[in-house]
């Protein structure tokens, strides 16, 4: 077996930034059925948005020249020669001299360049008495102005929000092609683990939380999960219902057991899965030190540490961006974490990466981060934490008062 | 019919928080359907956590005081009496003078108070040397030090998060108490709208854009939705779908044509749903100023602008709000909004609330947020924007390098 040194966070991420991509090919999908999925197509639209030149305001649809030098000591004089319809086309053309009413996203007429607000107008019979000039364009978006034929409107690895799906809708997409939902299959390890279901626990007994947990986070972030169960700390058994597990998933996650014994199996189970095998065995970070990042042909497998607040705070660090790999997101270009002061003293070990839990409290001179204290494993301290706080590998810590930024757990 | 003041943000949001609250009981639902719900229950321990006292490194249960004063030159001696296994009861008993093998996670016998890591010790054959000294709890998380029984581990009214399920999983809970997700009725009006799915639009028509982005926006927050499909402009049909759908769901959004009709049709409907009738109509915000609220009987209906974007923003700012009171979940204590400096300068009226939409810039000096113009109502900006800015109403404007909140769009 190959020796590993420990990683430090960003080789490690580096390495699953290089080695991971989408895994299945795209689909097709409804829109209705795609927020929060990836792009995997450039979108161009093949339509006008606008696809007619509409009016912004409720008023009269005129040639602006005939407005020109209008007042309301010397308003301009026009014949009222129609009355444009919502939602139907205007098609009695407009010529000099004329104007026709239009409400806001009434089709603009032929021949019309502007509209007169219906503030600036008074009706007098079939005349139209203007008190305010306009210039041309005014009022009206312009077919096109929102979005030309032939323009890129989207980009290929975005992630899809609401307003996006609005604009495809706009444009006439009611499909878009997505990669689909990656599959996490999740496997816990552990002589001392037994389901969460089991009500009376014996003593020495521990309940499979990380199954919960990891299995939440990872729908959270778009996935589709598959549970493994529980496997004792033997080989053959650990092995051959990974190997079950691994060929039914694009992604595994083996949550192991706090014994040295299960952590020695989990890389040769890991190693076992297929080539090119382990890439990362052990990363310098407290808490998460013995997590395990491998290849097996192209998917990844990664071993968790057991204690569930590790485990978690490891997921959030290293399998959400396998996660957006896999889905083929672009990496984020801008960090987009929470800035707040650091409520008092964090001692930490140079060379070793540190997240502490934090919650946050707002006080008269902004957010400040109050850290969550506990002892390692503690799972309730996750409850009162509303996100983690890092402390570089070239700190000796963080003093009160200090900026840090927060990456906030999602809700 | 009363006649309405347009009220401010804060006024309209007030409102809001006095108005709403969870409209059906809560429901009793198993642990792995509830992430993102809110808890209607304060959560009680009925267990300790961890339920035994257990061991955080491999080493040797002991009793501290046959340590003390141990060190490399003078160990102290101590027999090997038994090893204890993972998930097993330590049912033999130390004694003073004795040592059990015992690794990370195991149940740490009666009579012992402490563990020496494996680190720190020798075996030979049954007896063992140790070179360090411990303290009393040393190496240990004793019974009920995470959670103790009687414990309030989690209070109503809190959003559950995979951490928080984690938890109540560590408890034993299979199944908890939360508040069913609000049901979310759509109808669009306007004479102009069509399905987003017709292919080949006549002059005139638009797609209907809002039910899509309405609709997956109010899936982020939690809720059902039930898609009323589009109504022409004319007061009857418009009321008597809008009654059908009303008696269906937990909270109506109306989103409106943009023509004078269709806002003035709006109104009436609202109040013909029941009593108390609209609380709000108009706010001054730009966009968005013709939103309108109404309660009728217990439950919230909305009014929001035609223009995709200014629906999407009034949605993010009022229907958001809505959601969470129906759900339940306890107002923010803390604003969890990004900080960045403007990019540029941004008139705003005093007297009126301003949002703008942003893309965001990771720079040397920080993160800015860039404005993204457009003509009002193009959706095509909402692709580009990360979150929006707001211009608070007693503020003329904000300045190229000032420091502003962003609230990011849900992606």
């Amino acid at each position: 077996m190959k020796f590993f040194h420990v990683k430090t966070v960003s080789e490690t991420l580096r390495i699953i930034n290089e080695q991971f991509q989408p895994c299945r090919p795209p689909v097709e999908l409804p829109l209705i059925e795609v927020c929060g999925m990836v792009l995997a197509e450039d979108v161009i639209s093949d339509e006008q948005v606008p696809h007619f030149s509409r009016s912004t305001v409720d008023g009269f649809a005129v040639c602006a020249k005939d407005t020109f030098g209008a007042s309301d000591s010397l308003p301009a004089f026009l014949d009222i020669t129609g009355r444009i319809e919502m939602g139907m086309a205007a098609d009695t053309a407009l010529h000099e001299g004329q104007a026709q009413a239009i409400p806001t996203g009434g089709m603009i007429p032929a021949g019309a360049d502007s509209v007169v607000m219906i503030e600036h107008v008074e009706e007098v019979g079939e005349m139209l008495n203007v008190f305010r000039q306009v210039a041309p364009g005014e009022n009206i978006v312009r077919a096109g102005d929102d979005v030309e034929r032939g323009e890129l409107v989207m980009a290929c690895g975005h992630r899809l929000r609401p307003q996006d799906l609005g604009v495809l809708s706009a444009i006439g997409r009611t499909s878009v092609r997505v990669h689909p939902r990656p599959i996490v299959g999740i496997l816990s390890t552990g002589d001392e683990i037994v389901p969460s279901e089991k009500k009376e626990l014996a003593p020495g007994e521990v309940r499979d939380i990380n199954s919960v947990t990891i299995g939440a986070a990872a729908r959270q972030c778009g996935a589709t999960v598959l549970y493994g169960g529980i496997v004792k700390d033997d080989y053959d058994t650990f092995a051959k219902r990974a190997s079950e597990l691994f060929h039914k998933v694009d992604f595994l996650i083996l949550s192991g057991g706090s014994s040295v014994g299960t952590r020695d199996y989990t890389v040769q189970v890991m190693q076992s899965l297929g080539d090119p095998g382990v890439l990362v065995h052990g990363v310098a970070t407290k808490p998460g030190k013995p997590t395990i990042l491998s290849k097996a042909g192209e998917k990844p497998v990664m071993g968790l540490p057991g204690h569930p607040v590790s485990a978690m705070i490891m997921f959030q660090l290293f399998a959400v961006p396998i996660l957006e790999r896999l889905q083929g997101l672009r990496p984020a270009q801008t960090d987009l974490r929470l800035s707040a002061k650091i409520a008092r003293n964090v001692p930490s070990a140079v060379g070793r990466t540190d997240y502490i839990r934090v919650k946050l409290e707002e006080r008269e001179d902004g957010l400040w981060a109050v850290p969550v204290f506990g002892k390692s494993g503690l799972i309730s301290t996750l409850v009162e934490s509303e996100g983690i706080v890092e402390i570089a590998a070239n700190k000796e810590g963080i003093v009160e008062g200090e900026s840090v930024k927060v990456h906030l757990f999602k809700s």
